[in-house]
């Protein structure tokens, strides 16, 4: 009974052991359905009440103004930027001047000895992240690190432009499909250059390996390529079930249609396979907007700033791709969409590894977090609900790296929010320390469940073309985006590499509560 | 007892005349504070339940489609437009081809004979609302009828101008103050060419009439200068006292919470004046967001093409202007901001009357819903919970009206939003017929609560400044907004005229149920 109690106030370290461990109970509980639902009911109200809704603060004044609210241009702020009048860059706790970027990018971001992450995260993972969040991740760096140039929330922008009128060079205007081309036999995006799509792509890239997707960026990698190609396949056979649901409906129709189907497939994937490989919890995660329904939930969404720097996980990128045996360098893989076309779609997710940090991205990062007067770390931990770290070592679980940290900043709470995330002990079981989880699960939550597509209005059959369309978003997985769409027999695909056995890890020594694996993130 | 059950679910009719007579009943329950605030939380969340809130539909598509809660270029649709391949631009109801707008005008909307309002509405009622809706309806002809430009809400861009940029130009940055200037011993607004704020004037009006002011067009009619004129005064003069309560603040801190300040005052004024008057109840409507705390409420808005479209009540201006005995026609008095300085602002409001359509824009809109394929009047009625109309003579009271209607149209159910709207009879004791306030209630009760600053985490006395700040909002009316803000005695301040006395118009044979005062609206 106390057990059951904890779970609805329980400490947010209590509750992750909890969640990641006795799988029995998780068993029991995931199979009985009005538990179930409502723990997932909990989960989406205490993660979505985190985040303020609308929003109160953006990066250029801090206090409440209306620009908060009417101008979309900035990013949300969860907490208000530190007044610059302040004795110190972090309020009144640490230095007067903060430490040379560099130097603590040096000191904390440059891996020294490489260590695999404990859960068994797989390549695939990282470029779902990666694909999925720069949809909603678009920095306005011409106005300023505060601004952005997106719609705030899952928009399928990623897969569709930006706008419509790239949208529209995208489309067939035949069946409501995407333009495709093939090559080698197998379906893939058109060519940048014959559909006037605005792509960016290094002076070397041939016309022939320019793709034209939603994200000018998503040709320069492969894995970005991948999930372009995937998504726009799916797009494609959405539209085929629907044509043949629906005759005398037109390309217009079946594409605005197969659109918000897709957009859900998005969410219940991200939901229930992507966040929870993330999690790790034993906890069966669902995406059911019904439990959100006659709860207060405000169906709008900011992405903030915050949760953007907390999102670069550049580190989760491996050093080495083995794709069918023939093995490439992160440098041979970037700005060569060409090697994911020659060994096809299947032979592409295969492997696991993990490689160093994107330096130059980092120290960007850095440099934006002042610019924009983050509050310190332990202020984004009291923001969310968690004990501020009373020491560099409680936070690091480390002495010699606790010193480091020490001389530069002075004191615990004058430590940057990012650089903090980075040097935190990672919790047993997990990817990422207590913080970064604790802050991001609220955003993640917030951002999806507020979808449009959720409310109560919306989510029904006839928002998906029926009850044909509706079930192909409520019975989405990424093994079945992925199997419906490669051709032959499909390969292995999830976000775990294959050899993954729990614990396996930690009990080699590599990653447990001791060590912090603090240098991969 | 069976009368209070009705209350909670009466029809709108019953609701009505229950709300505009029993005036001692009223007193009673205006006078207990538990009893009024659950039906004033009853009216809220009853009008706003009828907006769809993410809006569903914009006028490109006829079904759901993302672009209706992602594309805020769109006016939001509360009904989807008649799908093109219906056999006539109603669905099935009507003839092939909707009558000649010309025709429709000449008969319908040109006046025969002049009626005043049975409510005695003033002069400051119609400049009131043309003020104050010009802040969010914005249509974007370039793009077309169903697109707008604004921030589809209250977001005081009519005072501060429509961007940044605007705002910056009215700025004087020094203690959080608009720009002024002194003609005659009075504060006006500066002139355009002294500020560089794009306005818009025709050729003849001189540099020094051409006032700078938050909307373009606001100079064009001198009841508009005025009501910028008492904001800017107002902002100015709120500005003075935060500027007192808090000596330690710059200018850009001043400005910005006076600027929710003024936000605030605005909705106060709005809801309990202006909608006050406007339903003419004896029922005291009152702003008071905490109402909603802990209810099904979203605070987020869109405007309607729908709402923009009820809300064209150019017939409300007068044809003349008596300005301390100086009578003025309407054509006088346009693109002349120099009469209200002449006069002065103490001598402006003083009288009432009622002028004709402006024909052109009518002619204008009604092809705009037909461009839109606006659904039938009686689809609308429908879906706002009113029962259809039977009849032309049901909808009119009026035969001979009736008659020419059934020959333009052929079916009640053919008949188009706007022109039912107009030949609508009037409710008793009411500025307008049922249709036009049952859908245009919820989208203003809507549009008004579901401001930012209403929601939980804004609605609080820091976020206006502390409690003096937040006491200002709360003691708006529209009478100290012009006291506080005009020198000498205060003028005689209400949408009501003078010398109104209830009924009075009614006894008179003017306005009765019969009658149906259509050809003035």
């Amino acid at each position: 009974m106390k057990k059951i109690k904890r779970w609805f106030k329980p400490d947010p370290e209590t509750l992750h052991n909890l969640l990641t461990k006795n799988r029995w109970l998780w068993k029991i509980i995931n199979n009985v359905p009005f538990l179930h639902d409502m723990l997932m009911k909990r989960v989406y109200t205490v993660r979505s009440d985190n985040i303020d809704s609308p929003p109160l603060y953006e990066s250029d004044h801090e206090y409440v103004t209306l620009d908060a609210t009417y101008n979309m241009s900035y990013y949300a702020r969860v907490l208000p930027p530190v007044p610059r009048e302040c004795p110190t860059p972090m309020g009144t706790a640490g230095k007067k001047e903060l430490p040379d970027i560099d130097l603590v990018v040096k000191k904390f971001f440059l891996r020294k000895e490489f260590k695999p992450d404990p859960i068994g995260t797989s390549v695939l993972f990282s470029y779902f992240a990666q694909h999925f969040t720069h949809q909603f991740f678009k920095t306005d760096l011409k106005r300023g690190p505060g601004f952005q140039w997106g719609n705030h929330g899952v928009d399928v922008s990623h897969i569709y432009g930006k706008d419509k009128s790239v949208e529209n060079k995208l489309r067939s205007f035949k069946d409501g499909k995407l333009k495709t081309q093939i090559i080698d036999g197998e379906e893939w995006p058109p060519y940048a250059q014959d559909t006037n799509v605005p792509m960016i792509y290094p002076g070397h890239v041939q016309n022939d390996n320019r793709f034209a997707l939603g994200h000018e960026f998503f040709g320069l990698l492969p894995g970005l390529l991948a999930y372009g190609t995937i998504w726009m396949r799916e797009h494609n056979r959405v539209c085929d079930i629907m044509k043949k649901e629906h005759p005398d409906w037109d390309d217009e129709r079946i594409f605005q249609t197969s659109k918000l189907i897709i957009l859900g497939e998005t969410i219940k994937i991200v939901i229930e396979d992507y966040v929870q490989h993330l999690s790790n919890y034993h906890f069966q995660l669902t995406f059911n907007p019904k439990l959100l329904f006659g709860e207060l939930f405000q169906y709008q969404n900011r992405i903030s700033v915050e949760f953007n720097h907390l999102y670069h996980w550049h580190p989760l990128m491996p050093s080495e791709f083995n794709i069918s045996g023939t093995v490439y360098s992160q440098k041979d893989i970037m700005f060569h969409p060409e090697i994911l076309v020659k060994h096809g779609m299947r032979n592409f997710f295969t492997f696991n590894n993990h490689g160093p940090t994107t330096i130059p991205v980092v120290k960007q990062l850095i440099q934006h977090g002042r610019t924009l007067r983050f509050q310190s770390f332990n202020q984004y931990r009291k923001r969310f609900d968690l004990k501020p770290f009373k020491s560099f070592e409680e936070l690091t679980g480390d002495k010699k790296l606790a010193k480091d940290l020490e001389e530069l900043y002075g004191d615990i709470d004058a430590l940057e929010f990012y650089v903090g995330l980075t040097v935190e002990k990672r919790r047993p079981l997990a990817l990422f320390g207590s913080t970064l989880i604790e802050i991001g699960s609220p955003f993640s939550v917030k951002g999806l469940m507020a979808n449009a597509i959720c409310s109560p209005r919306y989510w029904k059959p006839s928002t998906f073309g029926g009850d044909v369309g509706f079930d192909i978003v409520n019975t989405a997985t990424l093994k079945k985006l992925f199997c419906a769409n490669i051709k032959g027999e499909c390969p292995y695909v999830s976000f775990r590499v294959h050899d993954y056995v729990e614990g396996d890890v930690k009990e080699k020594g590599y990653c447990g509560d001791e060590s912090g694996c603090h240098d991969e993130l």
